[in-house]
């Protein structure tokens, strides 16, 4: 059996930490398939633990899983995470192209499910704000199921870049309960001009900074029209009936 | 202040395993949007606690939530959750209707979500494997945002269930990556015939049995439509963006 030292067990753990995995570049990821993933994925990874070396018990120490899977990777983080220079962004902008904006999303679970949204749906790349939850947080990353190896995300100032889609003739859309029904809507699909989705906080929906910068409020109108029933849909899933209306219209 | 016994923090507390809520007929629901969904619908609540009755620590004490809410309330599961004679359902299935055949969702927040999309979209019942995770599951009912209050599930055999419903003229749809193109498909809106839309488990999609009886296999296509990206949606994904789609084609 392999050793695993004390100080790499300790170093391993650490990355659970948004601050350690910052000031290593580190993150991790588990299980077989993911760790594939990675593996075959642009991505840098660093070093494989193996339980069938390690040790169940050193397993157990290092995995932020309640059952260890067996096997965990240290990977690499891209180095183009944050962005602060926007103007960068302009001539990628200028060729169209669909983007989420994600205005401060905290839950792991919905922002992992999000990226799987975007991989299915093709999105070119997904922004958010600085206080949306980090991406490379193990239980984003679990439940990504491999998305985040393949779909590009940037941590921005939001308000910022929307105002750079904007001055590319680029449109914003979000949904809001005093939107316009998007299923009987005029939609730009990013085809001509970059055009991003916003999609709003759990609890507090689209900030008011954001919405200032919208340019068409879109509904996602409920069974029967004038009965939501529930006050509104999950994050997640609102992102998910938006983006497949932008992509149902290209068919 | 307002006393809780020893016995009751005992009693509320066991209430989060489904054993005693099965024994009890009883459930909890945490914080004041909850509990006053709770008391404005047809459930009947047994006993409210307040943090400022009973104290921080007794709140501790009963509450599910890392993070205790002000209030708690103990409430009856409604009679009709189990439904063995399958048979008194034909004359609803006569109406038409449209209804989720959950074949075993295991994540309490996927269920939760799938309630809450339901609630939205106007869903007529929704029906599960006995396998799926119980609906009165502390994070079931938080992560329902209330709709587990408006929205009927009863947990039943499903293949028979299935053909009860074909029995009535009805259809069965789900989706299947060797499915057809949910976008371009004619489907059964429910209006003349019961229609039950299958969403399958988290990794195992739907079951042999349950496959069997489909009458209509459905695709969400990905775009662009031959590269998915990701190999599959999250099932409430999948149950919403197939929802919306039944009930978009009735604007």
């Amino acid at each position: 059996m392999a050793n695993i030292s004390n100080n790499d067990i300790k170093r391993v753990k650490s990355l659970q930490q948004k601050k350690f995995r910052d000031e290593t570049g580190l993150f991790t990821v588990e299980g077989e398939k993911m760790v594939e993933e990675a593996v075959r994925s642009p991505f840098k990874v660093e070093c494989i633990y193996h339980r069938n070396d390690i040790g169940e018990e050193a397993m157990k120490r290092i995995s932020a899983l309640a059952s260890p899977s067996p096997v965990l990777a240290v990977v690499r983080k891209p180095s183009d995470i944050y962005i602060d220079d926007l103007g960068r962004l302009a001539p990628e902008f200028s060729k169209g192209g669909l983007y989420l904006a994600l205005d401060t999303i905290r839950d792991p679970g919905n922002l992992g499910t999000i990226l799987r949204i975007a991989d299915w749906f093709g999105i070119d790349a997904v922004f958010a704000t600085r206080d949306t939850v980090d991406v490379f947080n193990p239980k984003v990353v679990q439940a990504t199921m491999g998305a985040v190896f393949r779909v590009k995300l940037h941590y921005v100032d939001l308000p910022a870049l929307s105002e750079v889609v904007l001055s590319a003739g680029g449109k914003v859309y979000g949904t809001f309960l005093d939107g316009r029904n998007i299923y009987s809507r005029t939609l730009d699909t990013g085809t001509d001009c970059p055009v991003m989705i916003v999609i709003g906080n759990e609890s507090e929906g689209i900030s008011p900074a954001m919405e200032k910068l919208v340019t068409d409020k879109l509904y996602i109108p409920p069974y029967p029209a004038d009965d939501p029933g529930s006050e509104s849909l999950n994050a997640a899933v609102a992102a998910a009936l938006t983006v497949a209306e932008f992509r149902r219209r290209l068919f």
